[in-house]
């Protein structure tokens, strides 16, 4: 095995550098994973440019891992060497604390780790994960191009099989991007009457082919009044990251509708009476543990699930960051380290 | 059968004026209800000082009518003269639209009465009202102490049944007034772990009283932090009606918790960094339908749970009505008709 | 409008006679339909062959029923001459009884009326319908074909979408045949992982290319032991008639898995230990209301599920029926006529 | 700290044999148990009269142990010694199989062991057991009298929590004993219309007092047509053991009615027509994993549920068996160690 090369972030300026270290032995419960593709998420900058207080740098990046393992710490059950591995948002869990013993592990209040952000991520070619965060991946998956499932994947399919919608329902995709496409393919193939929501005509027929049943451009007319006329919006999934965007459509909630809040966008105003009338909620969801992300794998292997991907070489991991903030990728950005 | 004898409501200045009538005869679908007993509501100034827009007055207020049976009009089923019955804010549903088919009557299409706004209500001898908005109310029930029960009643009780919360998980009742010291009732009975929270201390040893296991004074520190201290909420009812007091403890949600707002409070600001990691929720709750208020009057009586009343003969509406607006009765005024 | 002609049937031998009688006025709070397709149901042996205790002959069968509305009886809101409508086994319902007013309209303590069975069905021109039992149809789905979704649809969506089972759980369509057919594009097109089983080899391509991702030959092995070795069924339809076929498949349940019964085969032996260290179920379902035969049919248009059918014209309802109840029909059988 | 004394199980006759061994060192993962307390349970035949296969010699029976840990073992967190434990059927859970990683560890695929029976379990001075399967014990809670809520308790709380019941539902305790007494208790404080069912109109007082809204004597009239002239039951616990009193009360069951089968009964007739009109299921269920005792205890305590007991010193382990098995017990009855 060679020495591990990792893509540091300097505290200034959101540019990367190459670091080289040893590769580090897997502490108990602990699994090392080579790393052999990853995701570029727009929540990478929160660890590239800063914002997270107390972060310690160097730190790497990178929360949609897809590799196999590498070594297996102690006492470490249901894993071997050479297992097809994957690693998402989620840090791990103690398996012990309230939350853990009662199906809650996405708020243990033991470990809280974040991957990429409070322990180094994928930006590697090796990566050591707590191995309660670390998903099986199925071994006739295309582990580069399935790499973004493990965030924005799992995030849309874990947001959608628990909005409380039904077969049927109308389910509105409120954006058409990163998220989006995905969210659309995984509303149609859950049964949901699908709606695609986003700005203009340009990602119309896009949506339409992932399998969107209808599309609404947000700026063409009131999209909450058009949702009305539709019959209400039994969940939305608000995949844009504008507080105001979300303002815009949370009247279009229907009967015991409900807006699956999926990103921080600061202080959001809801009105009551579009609310309390209808019965309709707003909800932040937590994108998932390992558990769902192999359901969301599995899921998306058996209904032909994939996202669209740039794909760049490790060693341009500077350009497929710059790539993903610029906002043009279509969808998502992937570094592939072998 | 005298003559009915309703109070209206002028335009300006909230007082009240006798007006007496024909007994109207219910038309088809309709009963027409000798009143006994009416609740006065804080909701009631939406008709008395006019808030509604195009509302048509006279306009007799007042949703929490206890009385019996006097007239059934043609093609009603189910209802005989002498019946005791009940009516809430709830003002019917069509029976056939594609939410009233759904289980979703609240959502009715096609009727969308309100009891005591859009139609009139119980300040009066005599109501005709949709007889898909009456409640079987039970002969054992003191039908004077219970009218409460028609509104400030079902909305705990129904929005508690709804919460999602199970036996033993901490649920908070913000505010013990009329609704709050029902809704405590209500929460112990439900097998919930009762948290009362209050300005003050002047209302801990009743609030325990009524069933709370504990209590949080809101001026005594942080009560967001005080509650994540408990392990955080799995819902708050809030009962209060001012959006800084709910935005001031929605962060004491724990995990999967939600808040449920059964009250218009205008805009209510709500950072979505209080609901991401925690997947909570702001809810919305219309108070119920017929059904759930013969639910509400069931458990209750089932139960043991019971409104403080101030009594008032319907005489002295005027009275009863300035009694409730100045906040101090505890904790519910009823009109009493005979 | 010429007479009404319908097809009654003679309490002996299961021969159809032709009868035809003045066309009736609807009842208040009935429709009258001209029918222009009636599905062929096994359960029409009820009626034909007299297995109903009580009965009154003639009766005519048939709960399949696509047609137009002709007549619209007073105190029905919703309808309109001309209106597409559709009716099913279940034979209206009260609306203001406990079980009506609680969303549980299947179990109406009132009307508790069948199609075809304590009412006059639709193996016929016309039929008269409590408004309450009939569901629109959209008018963009071929109605002749559709037919069937009336009763072999609305049961295995309705107990699909109720089963508890949800995205990539494995459920199983127990039977190829009338309801299995459209079990398995159901189920599939909800998002499981879906599993037929059925005698031989015969129907595996057939399955396959309706959805199953699986299909298992009951006959080559332990059936509830190769469904534990997938992991245990999430959910078992049971659209097989034998109590012997569902006892030899109840142990491939797996935790928390459910087998929806929703045929009468009899007493059916459930050996407990096959059920308490999974938390398993055997479940009775009953097919649904107008409400659920209208999201069957919106289901089935958006998601392309449809029936394979064998028509006959509505002069051939002896062969109709002898064909249906030879088993060999591939897969409905439906009357036409107009 | 002593020698272990355990008391093991000769293979023929129900003897019970006082033996001593060094106390053992907990293993990685477990935990050294100093037990205070164990409850004598129906099940514990299965251990003393060798109903289980393949089950090893001398095997100490006991599944409702309370003490304090004495020793931890490596890895295992979470736990101090002197800490308040609790262990119940449940023998512990992997942690990282199928089942586990998604809240379902009573069915984890890895360790399926039972206190008590494929491990020795609480007639002793001290016991290991897995980390997994031990709760937390609130240490204001009497530990003697609180054993059989680890057995008794936890299986019927759980099976009402999780019965689909709710608020005012018409619930059955089908059977007033070891395990009825507590249900009765439960299902009060969790707000369930409470009914009784036993034998005779002895137990009918005491039922009452525990908190039965109302009770049926079994022998007096159709226990079954009873319940449905009261609305039919929600849900009925099964507690009794025989098939042909449980086959015998099914019928009782309303629109969505659930029994749950909480003990093994052998093979149970079911008459589907029961089952398929109403919506109705039989539904086994497993009693619990530790975070379940856990929640037992606390509501215990937060509603003052407990249970009735005949105390035996532990050296009297033979008479408190032959106690137990005479039936005549009032309720349970605990072994207390010190």
């Amino acid at each position: 095995m060679p020495n591990m090369i990792a893509m540091a972030v300097p505290h200034a300026g959101g540019k990367f550098e190459r670091i080289e270290r040893d590769i580090p032995n897997p502490a108990p419960g602990e699994l090392l994973i080579e790393v052999h593709a990853c995701g570029v998420c727009h929540s990478d900058a929160l660890t590239v440019e800063g914002h997270v207080p107390g972060i310690a740098y160097p730190r790497v990046p990178g929360h949609e891992v897809i590799g196999i393992v590498a070594a297996v710490g102690s006492n470490v059950g249901g894993w071997q060497v050479g297992d097809r591995a994957g690693v998402g948002w989620f840090g791990g869990s103690c398996g012990h604390c309230v939350r853990c013993r009662r199906g809650e592990a996405f708020a243990c209040e033991v470990i809280q780790a974040v991957t990429g952000v409070t322990r180094d991520g994928g930006y590697a070619t090796h990566l050591v994960a707590d191995a309660t965060a670390v998903a099986h991946v199925p071994t006739d998956l295309d582990q580069i191009e399935s790499a973004p499932l493990l965030c924005a994947g799992i995030t849309t399919f874990n947001a959608l099989r628990n909005c409380g919608a039904g077969p049927g329902d109308l389910v509105v995709i409120h954006g058409v991007g990163g998220l989006g496409h995905l969210g659309i393919q995984f509303a149609r193939r859950l049964g949901f009457c699908t709606v695609a929501v986003n700005r203009g005509r340009g990602k119309e027929e896009l949506a339409r082919k992932l399998g969107a049943h209808d599309y609404i451009d947000s700026e063409d007319g009131d999209v909450a009044q058009i949702l009305q006329q539709m019959g209400g919006a039994r969940a939305i999934i608000a995949t844009v990251t504008s507080a105001d965007a979300m303002r815009a459509i949370v009247g279009g909630l229907g009967p015991n509708g409900v807006m699956m809040v999926i990103g921080a966008v600061g202080t959001f105003p809801v009105d009551t009476l579009d609310l309390l009338g209808k019965r309709a909620a707003v909800k932040g969801w937590y994108s998932g543990v390992a558990a769902d992300s192999e359901d969301t794998l599995a899921f998306s292997k058996l209904n032909n699930v994939s996202s669209m991907n740039e794909i760049f070489p490790f060693e341009e991991a500077q350009a497929a960051y710059d790539r993903m903030m610029s906002g043009k990728a279509r969808f998502r950005v992937v570094l592939k380290m072998r």
